[in-house]
């Protein structure tokens, strides 16, 4: 169940019959190379979100599409919330959702660079969720899956992609976008094919380092059909996920 | 051209080629009376930025789609950022956006309720602009067209829902959604018929005035048929002030 | 009644025994043109306040002087606080008002340029009250009446200054301050006589625009007699629209 | 001179012909005891600047009429900033003037309370000029003058009323407000006739210790020609250390 | 008793046992002249709460080491929290020991310029436990005691250092950071031998003025001998205003 | 060298000779359970970063002894700031260091609960720097290293205290404060020997499933000696690490 697509009668209804959980796709609206689509953590994050959804019942929160993306801001295109703008950003959206009853919110994320602002959202949550209420403050848990951290996409990326997933644009998350945008494949030469890998600083050095924004990947090798794969395998793994957390006592 | 949907390399060659200017979807996730979705409002921003975006070619950013709601909050899915909160999520996109040369913001909402927040952030960027860049501070503007606002989706809902549009839960909004999403259309009976109209203050008192949601409205004549008149007036329409915004001196 | 006159156990009979309500004027501290004063909005708002509250008894809250004008910064002696202090500024004011009882804030406003914060606080009010108190949080209710826009003080301009009222810098604020303060009467010659008339964006396009700092008007045409007749009509009318709000079930 | 009663050409003028000093007069609107003004304070601090401007041309700013008053909320009417608001306010305030080129900022301040905020967001000023414009930031200067705090005021004050000056709610301030508005002066009793003098905590303690609001003084005392002669004597010494601050090197 | 060096057992039992309050040690990270530490104000702050906690037991909360130095950032080394910063430090420390049932919270401050910024907190905490708490929120009280102003360090000071104790730099502390840190002693000339005295504007008006970062100091008489004294009279005359603090009505 | 034991002439001179890098301890002040000490990561952050400064010359700043710790809020003592506060006073701390030319920025962290905020804080430092600086920002670059975090401590552990070092209030971190302050060491017996593992939620949910506030761990086995071991292994190997982050490219 998508929550944009439900009424307010459904959401009270799924609140008073099940878990009071939620998932919430979070991914980031930054360059991905040269032929990744500068959407890519968003959609990533949201196709997945959508088939675990579509396939147990569970509620999906729409997508929160623009993440924190500083070390990107050479590159056309990228857009970032502070860090502070997303912890907030997280905050209300949490918060609100308590308000009617939900108690369990699971991210499913598509952008490293997210990892900390909602990390520290959900301390955030937790203070003021105290802070306010006290000793009647519900209780609240906060859960986060990056979608490509679990064994069964790590196996398939590596066998599709052997030595050449790298860090960011990887022929996984391209993959993935092109099953679900086919309208959007990019035919683009790249070269060296394989970028060059390491960490980086801020954005100038991010871009000094990795001229076309792709880390360690060849995103060249990436295929709509490898994506439904990618797909699959991420959606069962982390419904997965979610089931348990959902049942953790 | 949806900027999800490109390369940074392709966002590089719109900004040289042509006017640097970008529509912003904005919505907001909220109860939207007996048969209308949740995502009522994102939705109808978005189809309609795109359409329009599909027809000139001009450049759709992500839409931003948990909006200002906090009188919607007693309703079960209602989401609502803070103001305070709204305000910093649309600074930084538009000044990220900047950053690349974007100069021209054009949001296309879907929501009453985000206006005020939508108009104090334009002036945020002003301020932030102007403090931290001073002379050297690019020429920004912002413009902002509630899709709902002309003379031509006016005459439509008139004609299609004579006396009976009213202001929250229309059957305009709600055509519209059905004709997006067919596929999660409501058949829910309502009564009154008509809802009641007039205004209000906070959540409680909403939801006191308007039990289920709908303010003067008669969404049960919603027909996708119908939306489909209706996105096309509106794209044609905006699609027009966003030509003259974009062309103004 | 000035709240700034009364002893705190006068306020204290005052809420037991009536409405608990109060007028807040709001103005700003801005460039009106040649002939204009800085405090133009914040002296309209403030003697159309206090006009009200002496004929029926009503408490006047302190004047909020400088209020959003980040657009009109490129002209001397312009002041402004950013949208976020401003909606921060009306949250405290209201929300210590709340603390002793009063429930019905009623602003009276002085400046177009404040509309979307002062909008955008109540909404940050009511969502402070709620996450603080939750369930007992006292029912506030907080409105806004800009001094120009009721049909008396729109008929009146028209008849006294026909054609030639703009939108800022006009001659009808600047009478009102004429009869507020005559020692203050400015006699300025302006060229053209009708300033061109538009929208802007940010501070430098405004003055490109109105290199004067006056929109579409001509303020030569202010009298303090008119300003006479306009306080009168405003302080009639919206003191009508503030017995709706405080009856209003 | 008065900022809200100039033009922006006039302050353009003043900016060019003189030193580039303006006089903020900053108060509070708080409980002041049984015959006390709620807006005592910002009374003071404005009237003192009126007498300082009108006197020696100085140009004054609006009155800045809520301050920190956290510690009176006991007290029907009184009203607050939260100490970070009015630090943004006055950030806020000086920055705009800055903008024109406003360089030396002198506070006359009616209020203890506000005192700790003051002295804070000068330096919140400083930190931010120099994180905005680096080299480029001009030598902005803030200073900070309490009314009562001057060799002649106390004199006078010990003179008039001694022992019985107090604290808060102290014979001449009310004075002071009686003279500025003699159709507001309270004929009140209280007791016992000295307030008990002392330190406080939170508002609840302020509250306890003293039930009617007064600190350590007997305004019964009060009479509006004392308070002329107060105003005399502060507007005499405070203009005297406004023109050292002036010409400070 | 060092809170670092307790067990939370050893906490709980403390605040069983006894007065729920707490020494709360705060200083600055600035220079301190040609031979005195960085960490001047923190050491003072810290050594003198260690002591004062050795003595009769109090609980000693971890210095807060870097405090508002904004007007010393034109010397190497400086670091400062900006005035907001710092409060909210502050504010979260008082707030998160108050949820363990600490009520006194008693500040020994190094450092003038930390005086707005901690005094500005108290308030900003009794607004928070106030908005959060209501008529629940517990009886929290705050102080604060600048270890260089009482009678007895005053004293001594003037008979260690006659006439060249100065304002910033002093001699005093330089010995009192002699004491506790011998191995850290700095023989460095300096000239003139007695710094100029006086107030100062921001960072760069500060150098400009004092150009080796004394303000009417000479630090070169400073011995360890000198800070051991100082010490025992700071702790014992502080102690007892701690004490005084606690019993407080 | 030790910031704070330094005069601002040694830091100046220190950023000429050599590498612009400065080594930045945070810890947390919270529950170790039953023999841990409520200072002991920041206390381990500490005693490793000035052991890395005494031995290679590194200048060491301040220690930011006071982290997130609201998952610990259920134990007396515990104190936290709220991340977005902690993320404050990190760019604050870096972006007053960068100033004076520090450019590289190591933090040594003794608590996970802090990384989030931590690698938050660094892109919201290189947001505030882009934003103020533009073009002419400084390469800033912070790099993080958890002490427990390498492959020598973690042998280490494993060694001393097989399959009993746990998670929280491991034996390692205790023996390393008992090796610091010996003279706090303390002996209580606690049961079960070995604590529970997992993960928790919000502060109550862990006390609920760690009631003695350990997780996984045995810390009854903590020795000073091994302390000593694991503070060298963890200082030779962060030293390293410290100086790839210093040479790197
Ligand atoms: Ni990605
Ligand atoms: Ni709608
Ligand atoms: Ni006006
Ligand atoms: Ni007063
Ligand atoms: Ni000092
Ligand atoms: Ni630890």
């Amino acid at each position: 169940m998508q929550l944009q697509l439900c009424t307010w009668a459904e959401v009270e209804a799924y609140l008073h019959k099940g878990p009071k959980a939620i998932l919430m796709p979070i991914g980031s609206t930054e360059q991905h190379g040269p032929n990744g689509l500068i959407g890519t953590d968003a959609i990533c994050a949201e196709v997945i979100a959508k088939a675990i959804g579509a396939a147990d019942g569970a509620m999906v929160a729409p997508t929160i599409a623009v993440g924190m993306a500083v070390h990107h801001m050479e590159f056309a295109g990228s857009m970032t919330l502070r860090p502070s703008t997303l912890i907030a950003v997280i905050r209300d959206c949490v918060m609100s959702l308590a308000e009617h009853g939900f108690e369990r919110f699971f991210f499913i994320n598509g952008h490293g660079g997210n990892i900390p602002s909602i990390r520290a959202a959900f301390y955030e949550v937790h203070a003021e969720n105290r802070a306010c209420r006290g000793g009647n403050a519900p209780d609240l848990r906060c859960a986060l899956a990056n979608w490509w951290e679990n064994e069964a996409v790590g196996r398939l990326s590596k066998e599709l992609f052997p030595g050449v997933e790298g860090s960011h644009a990887t022929p996984s998350e391209v993959s993935l976008t092109q099953y679900a945008y086919p309208e959007a494949i990019k035919h683009v030469s790249m070269s060296p094919q394989v970028a060059p890998g390491g960490g980086f600083h801020d954005a100038r050095d991010f871009r000094r380092r990795f001229p076309d924004g792709r880390i360690g990947s060849d995103p060249s090798l990436a295929r709509p059909e490898h994506g439904q794969r990618l797909l699959e395998a991420a959606a069962r793994s982390i419904a997965g996920q979610f089931k348990e957390f959902v049942a953790e006592a």
